[in-house]
């Protein structure tokens, strides 16, 4: 299999090096419009070629899959012409700057019988996998909420603000471990150095009074990255900053012993023991490159597929909004309306809790 | 002096030992409807006289201040009944459950000519006028933002929510740091085991994009009490769960370099050391029953007085109505009236900036 | 039941306290010399009985058991004649300065058939009792070595060294969880303000190549109370500074894989889970009272009883032996005689291995 | 200039990428004999140039420097032929397995006048170099103590035991801070796997009784990489696993106020503030190539000279002698005989105290 690799600046090369240690991968091709970049790589890497023109890359019939490694705004149009040209299509996060163009892709990959897949990293840490297989195995119970922090002192990017710098990578961990339709979107930020929002806390609502809260912030002292997730049955505690005992699930909550009167639940606490699965130090990077071939060879859905992708740059896309129309909630559902969402809520109405 | 301490419940013991280890303080006198309780805090302290009556107790000349440690809802009209018996009045956090309470608690002090305290106990810890002291020297310069995080498995109250519990503490904290009039508030929460709110983020609005945020939580499987404050000169952490080294203070942060264009900033990063100031260990429960004697000694507002307690209770209480009112902004100030608010907000609008 | 506490200087009070808290005792009995602080007692203490004479205290029969906490060197004076009154005793640690006093004590107590304890408080300690029913349930297997630091920048004691005042801690929770005989001790230590060592480090050797060692300070910048257990199934990390989670066992260790020849042995690494065992925070000192009164009333001895107490002064007496005499190893043991040790050992003897 | 590394397994190709980014480096040799080595090494690095033969490389007038990554044993001969032809030298750490082989290799490079360097790349850290430079500086005062200890569990070596294989890395840091002769060495430690010690215990002790120790542990379920130095100014703790705020500087110790008699000191405790200075993350080895470079260049010693090497493999064999010898002192200096250390130590002699 032949892979090309478009867009060489900070993460393309990252990108070369997995895909030249993927199983299936034959030959890897690089292309750049930037001639210094391509030398760089060809030094960096025994037996690469290289191409400046992304068109004339897109003609050769050896190539069977594109990794665009290119700046967000070109995600569209150049993932549509790989698309139409026939090749398979990985993606950098977020997918793309707009619902609507996430769609487009979704729907011509569908067409083309293609595969389409987004670098949600993430999702591919054994952290991350570990966790999921709890829920899946019901260890978890039912998810109560979603917390995370992702803070630090930031690279300032001038061509975004820090919600779609930061938070696609704890969206995309929330649309992977929760596998569930959000109702809502709000969020609030604030800009202290220039015109693009610097830090930001969305919260997202879910069916069930489920809440998922992310603060993601450029101007912090220290180094956050921590995910809370409270489960009826077990809460973790995922700190990616820790050098091991990334995840530490606790045998810890709220039993509830039946109500003393109508309106009065009896609740008690547990607290029981703490374990940190052990999780092992492989490159998440590597596992989404095999994946993406993986999933090429057997002809199915890759992990994080377009649909993945589409959910989180929904959720980016409605914080966005959010944060520039003061905050109000934006619906993802037709099950709580704009209309609903818009007017005065009645009293009492804290969360859409629908299911 | 004579201080009569009322309720002797959970808290109330922990106020008659400090009171009578305060000097000035003569003889404290225990008044409770609970014969049980008196009979054990006679036990426990030696020399205290009982009571079993609120209103006789009242009736004593010889008492000069009131201290009220009974559940919140009586906070109002026995705060009420001492002030106009003429005692100056210590009451526990928050001071009430309405912002019209208190006012009409500060009101009536003001014209008895009565010392009006709340027990906002962290406002006397030591990490707490630290960063007090290094704010008003302009160590810290101008605050962006305040982040506070108070999170652990908690007790259930039956009567109250997790803003009405936790919160206090961490917006008496903000209140006395910032010193500021908040513009507007919101919350959302969000109830899993009874019908009260067990998880909330409140959000804070202040003039200059200046933003608080609190996340305040009953069901976390971890202790976390962790306060980021970001400034432009230094961002300080508080960590309340470190033995030592509670308050770090970091030189670090975001340099304007000028403009390379209309619209673009030149940000760089500021990456220097960080500090840990000396916190010496004084309980400041005894340095708050200290103040309230010195106030009344020496005929002067105590540091967190009627007002501040009146503060606090009006940001709750507006976090409260919008937690109930689908998470809608409350405006708190003339600046940014409640119409302004309702109204679908002009693009590009985040933050009230009025200053 | 009636309890006399003798020495009410910094500890004996929390020991009062303790014991008035107790089931099964009636009364309890405060003896110092010091006048003031049998007052300030009395005045703590709601119904205690004062006394200033030592021996009319032991001439009183309804006196059942004497607690003692004045200082060490009374130890074995003041316990001697209080065993042969016929009175129970409970001492403060370390039990005596001597060996040959705590044997004294140990025989004495014997022949009277009285109960004889030492305060070695840790062992009742939540924590440590975890970790001995580990240990007893074959969780952990065979110990390998047992390392503790104790370190803090402490309170420089005029009649003793850090060792006699540190050590004593850590050494009878290594007499509790190994209970196996040692073979020899050596320390080296450090005295830099006056002439106390301040900080030293204490080896203890046991059968099968067994360590011990210990890291005592008062001279460390911070606090860290670790001790690190190594086992052949499980490794136990106890961490007296975590608030919570102060024990984690790992599922980590070492597999032999047979010989590749037969000088070299295949040797595997083991990598799996972590896990916290829930520690419930019960005060270690009401178990420790609780236990003494038990023991009393079924005539058995106590858990922490007069042989552990002579252990860990046996310990702590070779130690202060070896610092004293260049850090030379002192036998403890007939299995390696002192002859033997003070020889020049053959080449490539390291620990003695006599199991 | 060029340079020809020879060994690559394991550290090799760290070696040859860093010096092919050395400024000043115009080609890089890499010598091994095994051919899957050398065609991995010239994929991997763009315009190396490969050979199978020691002997022919140090024909090859060219090459102007050697680096040894080679099997520690060969480090003696490698590099005494190295030497003889004329090259300049850079051996991979320890220097040699013996005292008597590291001072030949120093006078054979002193006769030659060629630079000698060990790659002791601690002592290229920022963290290492800032705590220097306030010892330099005189900010910590007299060094009273060093305590290191470095566990994990590690990769057992078949060839050597874990003195050999962690201490150097700790020595080589105490080495270069404390810049101290020792006066005799002592160690302890057990084997449990195989006949190599896989824990060990080190004691350095200098004179002015200052004490340095040394903890490394194959075969312990956590990673702790720790050294505390305490001054008496101030005191430093360098936490090698901490993320950022590797070192914190702790303003607090121990000050004498006179003595109250003539056996008594009057010690009065301090706790001031702590600072954790900024700690570029820059790659040491990276600088530890730049330094052998200018070395010769400027025809001057290097940092981590012949003789540093010489005085860390000094004491590791001496604590390796100690360890076989029953854990007895072996001396390290003329000031304490080994005669005097042999015979039974006097009472109340700790530590030999010369200065």
């Amino acid at each position: 299999m032949k892979i090309a690799v478009a867009g060489l600046g900070y993460w393309g090369p990252n990108l070369v090096r997995n895909f030249l240690a993927t199983e299936g991968v034959d030959q890897v091709l690089c292309c750049d419009t930037n001639a210094q970049r391509l030398e760089s790589v060809k030094r960096r890497f025994y037996g690469v070629e290289t191409m400046n023109s992304f068109d004339d890359m897109l003609k050769r019939s050896d190539v069977d899959a594109v990794v665009l490694a290119t700046p967000v705004s070109t995600h569209h149009p150049l993932g549509m012409k790989a698309l139409r040209a026939g090749k398979h299509l990985l993606v950098e996060k977020p997918l793309t700057l707009k619902t609507s163009h996430a769609d487009e892709l979704v729907q011509c990959a569908d067409k083309g019988n293609l595969r389409l897949m987004v670098d949600h990293t993430f999702v591919y840490t054994s952290a991350v996998r570990t966790i999921k297989m709890s829920l899946e195995k019901g260890d978890i119970g039912d998810v109560l909420y979603f917390d995370s922090v992702r803070v630090n002192l930031g690279l300032f990017q001038h061509d975004t603000n820090v919600i779609w710098d930061l938070a696609p990578h704890d969206i995309s961990i929330m649309d992977y471990l929760l596998a569930r339709a959000p109702l809502a979107v709000s969020a609030v930020g604030s800009k202290h150095f220039n015109d693009r929002e610097d830090m930001a806390y969305i919260t997202v609502l879910f069916p069930d009074n489920v809440i998922a809260h992310f603060h993601v912030n450029w101007i912090s002292p220290v180094k956050i990255r921590k995910i809370l997730i409270g489960g009826t049955k077990l809460m973790v505690v995922y700190d990616d900053m820790e050098p091991s005992e990334k995840i530490k699930m606790y045998d810890k909550g709220v039993d509830i012993k039946g109500k003393d009167s109508i309106y009065q639940v009896l609740v008690q606490y547990r607290t029981g023991n703490m374990w940190a699965p052990n999780v092992p130090q492989t490159e998440a990077l590597m596992l989404m490159a095999r994946e993406f071939i993986d999933s090429i060879k057997e002809g199915r859905k890759p992990l994080s597929d377009g649909v993945s992708g589409f959910n989180v740059v929904r959720v980016l896309e409605a914080a966005d909004r959010s944060l520039k129309a003061g905050g109000k909630r934006i619906s993802l559902s037709d099950e709580v309306t704009q209309d609903e969402l818009d007017q005065v809520p009645v009293p009492g109405m804290t969360l859409p809790a629908t299911a």
